[in-house]
């Protein structure tokens, strides 16, 4: 037991020492109850938001984007407590609200909702990767109290800074010979730590998982950017994050997560990939204190378990 | 608001974006209450713990080192469920129970104790660098189920790893011109984020602080380690220990938090020092996706309301 690994793109460290006899929803701790209130991210409750900067709704001939209203399907607008403001010229900080159902979290949720989410990822990026002070835009979603979410309507967050962030950096330093996220989709195929895959895209367990149950979902074909995603590829893209997002919601019991996607800082290169973490563990004394990770679930058997409920899934279906 | 900072040593990013209207308190979440059952860790369950490796009991002139008894007032032995073990040559993960009193928290407890803990470090410490295969030791606490402590009897963990670990890696690559711990005290002093003094010691909320009331207790003097203490800093080391986590449980109402102490890696110049993370808010998919922090209390503001806590304690006890 004690395995040491290293991240082949930013040479993370993870120790992975398997937990005995633990099931997966053994993983999730008993879920905090939120407390009721009104939700100001539910229709008719707008005016306790920000204005919005981009509203989806239902066409004749699908959805289109609109004006303010109250039939919206999708809605963005600024966080009504930022971190970053434009005003200083130092950044953004959003809310992507992705449905008008309180509850139609991703994992769960329609596939055409899913698909006007990514639609409205798609069009945030490119809209605010053209202001001159934004050097990056990462779009996250935080899922469940225990993952930072204080609000439990379904929604997505970005936050445009004015500087690339550590990671990204790092990330970006490891393109200095060709790219590592293409040889790494074929190290993850070898190692047996794929679980989900589509015409353009695959979900894999990364070969060092800091967290049980991590997953990554990213293009095979390297491509810099979500934004570069054709109607097609934004469909797959879209079930691609349903199917993996439910299946893990389906094994561990919808427990609490976060993910990220991380894309092309301004004018580099990159290949695009959503991480996501669920919470199936804390971070404490030795990981924030040595930046090194001990994960109890050896990404191979996380795989071997995701793959059987994503297949259960597609056949449930089909 | 919106303050970008980099933190001096590691050049990590933090934003300082003040929430407004929160009191001190409002930065804790409610705890999870804890489940009741034996603690391995109390005196007389001794045989559910591995066998210990250093005791110390109440000798005729004062605590002195003995064999396993029921007397113990500190007793260390392997974690039952390792991340690391010997066995392998690859390290050591151990528990320090700090006292025989289940709820005798470093925060609360006698200053006698606390000293005894530090005196375990220490030796620890020092039987641990002796093996070939150490390279580092990360000596650290959690406290509160939050915070990660799956067990609530007062005591701290080692995991001693055969690699230094990343953010000591980062750390060392800091003192290419000289010590930056020595010139950040300075500057700690200076922009007024030093709560706590004693002759070699001093605490301060750093400059790029991650966490609400983050803190970090350093020697004022250049010093390599822990284990370089004699009597006297020894005992001055667990008095700043004890009054700083006391002065912030007062404060935030005895909240989860976790500790850890970074000493030089084998054969490395470094300047010690504990860093506290209260577990004031949770990192979610924008710090765990950027490695950029967003801290809502200005470490200024934070460092004012603990020095007020710091002397109020202080003209209680004289």
């Amino acid at each position: 037991m004690g395995e040491l690994r290293r991240d082949p793109v930013v040479d993370r460290a993870v120790i992975i020492a398997k937990a005995r006899g633990k099931r997966p929803k053994d993983f999730v701790m008993p879920k905090a109850r939120e407390e009721k209130r009104a939700c100001p991210f539910c229709p008719g409750n707008e005016r306790m938001t920000p204005p919005a900067h981009l509203v989806y709704t239902m066409g004749e001939e699908g959805p289109v984007e609109a004006e303010e209203g109250k039939d919206w399907l999708v809605r963005c607008f600024d966080n009504l407590f930022p971190a970053l403001t434009p005003e200083e010229g130092r950044g953004h900080h959003e809310v992507i609200v992705e449905s008008p159902f309180h509850d139609e979290h991703i994992q769960r949720a329609r596939m055409e909702q899913v698909r006007l989410v990514v639609k409205a990822y798609m069009s945030r990026l490119e809209e605010l990767y053209k202001k001159d002070y934004v050097k990056y835009v990462l779009i996250f979603r935080n899922y469940g109290l225990e993952a930072g979410a204080s609000l439990s309507h379904a929604h997505s967050q970005l936050i445009a800074t004015p500087f690339i962030p550590t990671v990204l950096r790092e990330e970006v330093e490891a393109f200095r010979d060709g790219c590592p996220f293409c040889r790494l989709i074929g190290m993850e195929r070898e190692g047996g730590r794929v679980f989900y895959e589509s015409v353009r895209f695959v979900a894999f367990c990364p070969y060092a998982s800091r967290i049980p149950f991590e997953f990554w979902i990213a293009p095979k074909r390297h491509s810099p950017s979500l934004t570069e995603l054709k109607e097609e590829g934004a469909r797959e893209f879209a079930e691609a994050l349903r199917e993996t997002l439910g299946a893990m919601s389906e094994l561990l019991g919808d427990p609490p997560y976060n993910y990220w996607i991380h894309v092309a800082p301004k004018g580099m290169d990159f290949h695009w990939h959503v991480e996501v973490l669920p919470k199936t563990s804390i971070w404490a004394g030795f990981e924030l204190g040595s930046d090194v990770y001990i994960n109890t679930m050896p990404p191979e058997t996380a795989a071997k378990l995701m793959r059987e409920v994503v297949s259960r899934r597609a056949h449930r279906t089909s």
